[in-house]
């Protein structure tokens, strides 16, 4: 005998194929769903199948959007003489959420990593290349501060450089807030290395 | 400047409305969603509008159904003098998974708290009395081992008594696998209470 009935069976496998949701949860999840009411189910089921659909890459920096262009990229306010690449449209939100970044962006969705067979190519370099003529005075470099996000930066530099461009890397150092005795050697090391006259 | 596109800020809003989802989470059950095929994403907003448009309570006993009756009511395989009565449809498939149990249930849909201001007429006790016209022999309380199912137990016992039907309650006691040195004083009384001769 089958234990749930087949929608609720269908609606927890379903559930389960979500990131992080196992059986439990997904169970859980579905009893929470079938407690609502219809409006509220009805407005996430909408939710999900609007965002799938109407959301696609900028055609200019290939972050997320609905228009053609992104709000960064037609925006007016800011400031088109400097790039910042990335390597994910989370990452553009965390520049934001610093409120000291007023430039565009580039998103690469995804790091060079030839241990993963991921080379330059399998990522969002290409349409970087030809903003770099409409006045652009420096690339900043924000890929993750791993080896991937390191190989990726350096490949960047080599081929960004040659076309006048200045290009940044974000420096590495100690977290704030954080403890030097705690910090692991890489860190310190490169916390070292990239030291600055007070 | 909205962080995000329209359609993907009101899919994160959605998502972090389900239980035990913050916004990070549904931040990345988003990302995870734009990830896959439209197909997919049709699939679980199909399983979501499906499970609450189709799924209903048993007329019988309550339980989870698509059908007038759900399956247990409605099989011919099953016991028909013992009805186990339990809090909530997750209960039965803890009870079937038993694979000792062959009878029907009556899920309540709660249980008595007068803390919370939850009465006998607020949960689906009513529809248990006709049922046991019906050649019941035998009543098996399953609630929940806390406060409110004891609570819930008592009354059910004795409202069903007196129509002369056989009401019991499954025990309480050690779990299997558990240590007594690490039993609760509440549960081991009640292991000790229910003793039985070897």
């Amino acid at each position: 005998m089958r234990y749930y009935p087949r929608p609720m069976g269908k609606l927890i496998n379903e559930l389960s194929k979500l990131p992080g949701v196992g059986p439990k949860t997904a169970q859980r999840l579905a009893f929470f769903i079938l407690g609502r009411n219809k409006g509220e189910v009805n407005e996430l089921a909408r939710a999900l199948l609007d965002a799938r659909e109407n959301i696609r890459y900028c055609s200019v920096c290939n972050n997320l959007t609905e228009e053609e262009t992104c709000n960064f990229c037609s925006s007016l306010e800011r400031d088109r003489s400097l790039i910042c690449v990335v390597e994910s449209p989370k990452d553009v939100i965390a520049m934001e959420k610093t409120g000291e970044y007023n430039g565009l962006y580039h998103v690469l969705h995804g790091s060079i990593s030839p241990m993963d067979g991921v080379g330059p190519d399998d990522i969002r370099i290409k349409n970087l290349i030809p903003r770099l003529k409409e006045g652009v005075d420096e690339v900043i470099v924000a890929t993750d501060p791993n080896a991937e996000g390191d190989v990726t930066a350096m490949y960047l530099a080599k081929l960004l450089k040659p076309l006048g461009v200045k290009v940044t890397r974000i420096a590495h150092g100690l977290p704030v807030g954080g403890d030097l005795e705690y910090a692991d050697e890489v860190t310190l090391s490169k916390a070292l290395e990239g030291r600055r006259e007070l």
